[in-house]
C-alpha cells in the first residue's frame, strides 16, 4: 500500500563533538521518505526553491519514492537549518533557521495522491496539517508529528487535527507537555483521548512507548463498547537498538516515523502485532540513521541490514 | 545460597507531588533486604543508633532476613535523611543529612556471615566497602554500588574496589562520570575493563543495561582468551515496567539491586540468561517500591505479585 508524506526539505549544517556537516540534506520529508522507501512506496510532497543545489531524482534513484509532489520554485528559496548537538547529544540547539519556501503556500497534491491510504503528515503548524489532509479522499491510517510551539500557541488546530488523525508521533518532552502530566503512561492514555487511536512517545536514546486503544471515540460515528470507563488499551515498550556510534541524531524521529509508518502500509495492517513490529522496525532504521551525518547511515545499507538489526534487538531485550 | 548486604538503615523524610513521608524507615540497606527476601535468605550488616523507633525484628518477621549483623549502638544516632522529587520525580533534592552512626566504625561482620557467597556492598566509601569485603572468606559474587562524590574524589580507592568485586550497579550519570564517556554501551565496556564482569547501569523510568564479559581479568590468576582485543561481551537492554503509579521514588534503586542480586543467590547461578532475569526482577521489584512510600509498596505484596508483573513486562517487551 502507498504512503504519502508530506513534510520538508531542507539544506541543513550541523555540528555535534564528531564533526560539521555543511549544506547537507535534511528536512522531515527526506529522512522519513528514505527509511519509508526500505518498506513500501512512498508519494513525496514537498518544495524546494531554486537554490537547491541536491538532485532529489537521483538522490531517491530505485528507491520507489514518487517525487511527483516534489514543486521547484523558481522564485523562491530551500529552507534551511543549522544546528548543534553537545555532550551526550540528547537534544539540538538550533543555531539559524531560514524559512523561506516553508512559509509561503504548501506544495499542490498531484491528483494520483488523493487516494493514498497510509499518510504521515511530519511537524508543520497544525492548520497547514489539517489542509493537506483534507485534500485527500478517504485516508486509512494518517499519522502526525508536531511540536512545542504548535502545542503551546496553537493548541486549538492542534485538538482539531488531534480529531482527523489515527496516530500521534511525538517525543516525550511533547507528550508530557500536551497531556500536562509527568508519568508518560498516562500522557499517551490522555493523549488518545484527544483522538488519535494510537500514540507513539519517543524517548530518544531511552526508546519508545506505543499505545493503542479498541476504537477511535473521537472520529467513531457511535461510540464502541469500550469508550465509556476508559477504553480497553494495549501498551508496548522498547529500548533503542543500544547503538555505539552515534555521530548527528539529525533526522532520528523523522527515520523513526518513516520505518514505522513504512512497516505498516507495506503490511497494509494497523493491528496491534503489526505496529509493534512497525516500531521495532522504526526504533531499528533510526539506530542506522544517528550512526552517521546526514543521509549517510541510511543510503548506504540495504533491508537485510535492517531486519538483520531487528533479529539482534529482538535477542537483546529477550529474557 | 544466602545473600549479604551491609549497608544503611535511615529514618528519612521524604517529599513528593503526592505527599510528605516524615521520619519513616529508609537506608540501602533496608530496601535491598526487603526485595531480596522475596527470593532468597538475607544476612543484613548494619547499625543504628538508640533513637531508631523502627523494630527491625517485627519488621522483617517471617522474611528470611538474619539480624545478627544488626548493631543497636546506645552511645549513637541513627543516620538520617530528608529529600524531596519535583515534577517527573527524575532525581532526588537532598535537604538534610545527619550521618551519626554511619560516620563511626562499621559495623563488625558476625562469625557466621564470612562463608556468604552472594555479597552487596551498598554505597558508602570504597574504602569501608574494601574493608567490609576482606573480612570474607571467600565470596562467589560480589557486587557493590556507588555514587558520584566517590568517583570524583575516592578515585584510587574505588579503583582498588573494582579489581576486587564482581558486578558494579550505578545509575547513568554515575557511569557517564566513571567512565568519562557519554555513550553508555561504551562506557558500560570501558567500566567493565576496569575490573567487573558484570556492569549494570540503571536508567530509571528508562529501565536498564547489563553487560556480563567472558573472564575477570582484574580477578583471573591468568588472563582468558578474550582478554587481549576486547572481551566478548554479553548485552541485554530493558525498559522499566511501565508505571503509572508513582508516589515515592526512594529505594527505587536499592530495590532494584535487592531482586536482583537476590535472585541470583536463590538460583546460586551468574550466567547470562540468569543475569537478564535477574535484571527483570530487580525492575519489577523497584516498580512496587516506588508505587508507595516508604517500605509500604513492598510490604504490600508476595512472590506472586512479582511473577505476575515479571510475566506482565515480558509480554511488554515482545514483539
Amino acid at each position: 500500500m502507498s504512503l504519502l508524506v508530506t513534510g520538508s526539505i531542507g539544506i541543513d549544517t550541523v555540528k555535534t563533538p564528531f564533526g560539521v556537516s555543511k549544506d547537507c540534506l535534511g528536512g522531515s520529508a527526506i529522512y522519513f521518505g528514505m527509511a519509508a522507501s526500505f518498506f513500501t512506496h512512498v508519494r513525496f510532497l514537498g518544495a524546494i526553491g531554486a537554490d537547491c543545489p541536491f538532485d532529489l531524482k537521483k538522490i531517491f534513484k530505485n528507491r520507489h519514492v514518487d517525487l511527483t509532489g516534489l514543486e521547484v520554485r523558481k522564485q523562491s528559496k530551500t529552507f534551511r537549518w543549522a544546528g548543534s548537538y553537545q555532550g551526550a547529544m540528547n537534544e539540538a540547539t538550533t543555531d539559524a533557521v531560514e524559512l523561506n519556501v516553508l512559509a509561503e503556500e504548501p506544495p499542490k497534491m498531484p491528483l494520483a495522491y488523493k487516494d493514498s491510504k497510509f499518510v504521515f503528515l511530519a511537524n508543520t503548524t497544525p492548520n497547514l496539517q489539517i489542509q493537506l489532509l483534507d485534500q485527500l479522499n478517504k485516508p486509512k491510517f494518517v499519522a502526525a508529528d508536531t511540536m512545542n510551539c504548535w502545542i503551546k500557541n496553537h493548541t486549538a488546530d492542534l485538538k482539531r487535527l488531534l480529531k482527523k488523525i489515527d496516530c500521534l508521533i511525538l517525543n516525550e518532552g511533547e507528550a508530557r507537555m500536551l497531556a500536562d502530566e509527568h508519568n508518560l503512561i498516562t500522557a499517551a492514555a490522555k493523549i488518545e483521548k484527544l483522538g488519535p487511536t494510537v500514540v507513539v512517545i519517543k524517548k530518544g536514546e531511552s526508546g519508545s512507548i506505543l499505545i493503542q486503544s479498541e476504537c477511535n471515540v473521537a472520529r467513531a460515528s457511535s461510540p464502541c463498547k469500550h469508550s465509556q470507563d476508559g477504553r480497553a488499551t494495549k501498551l508496548f515498550v522498547l529500548p533503542a537498538y543500544p547503538a555505539t556510534i552515534v555521530k548527528d541524531p539529525t533526522g532520528a524521529g523523522d527515520s523513526f516515523a518513516g520505518g514505522f509508518m513504512g512497516y505498516l502500509a507495506g503490511q497494509n495492517k494497523t493491528d496491534f502485532a503489526t505496529l509493534k513490529m512497525a516500531a521495532a522496525y522504526g526504533t531499528v532504521v533510526a539506530s542506522f540513521t544517528i550512526s552517521d551525518f546526514s543521509l549517510k547511515g541510511l543510503t548506504k545499507i540495504t533491508r537485510r541490514n535492517i531486519d538483520s538489526r531487528l533479529n539482534e534487538l529482538r535477542k537483546l531485550v529477550h529474557f
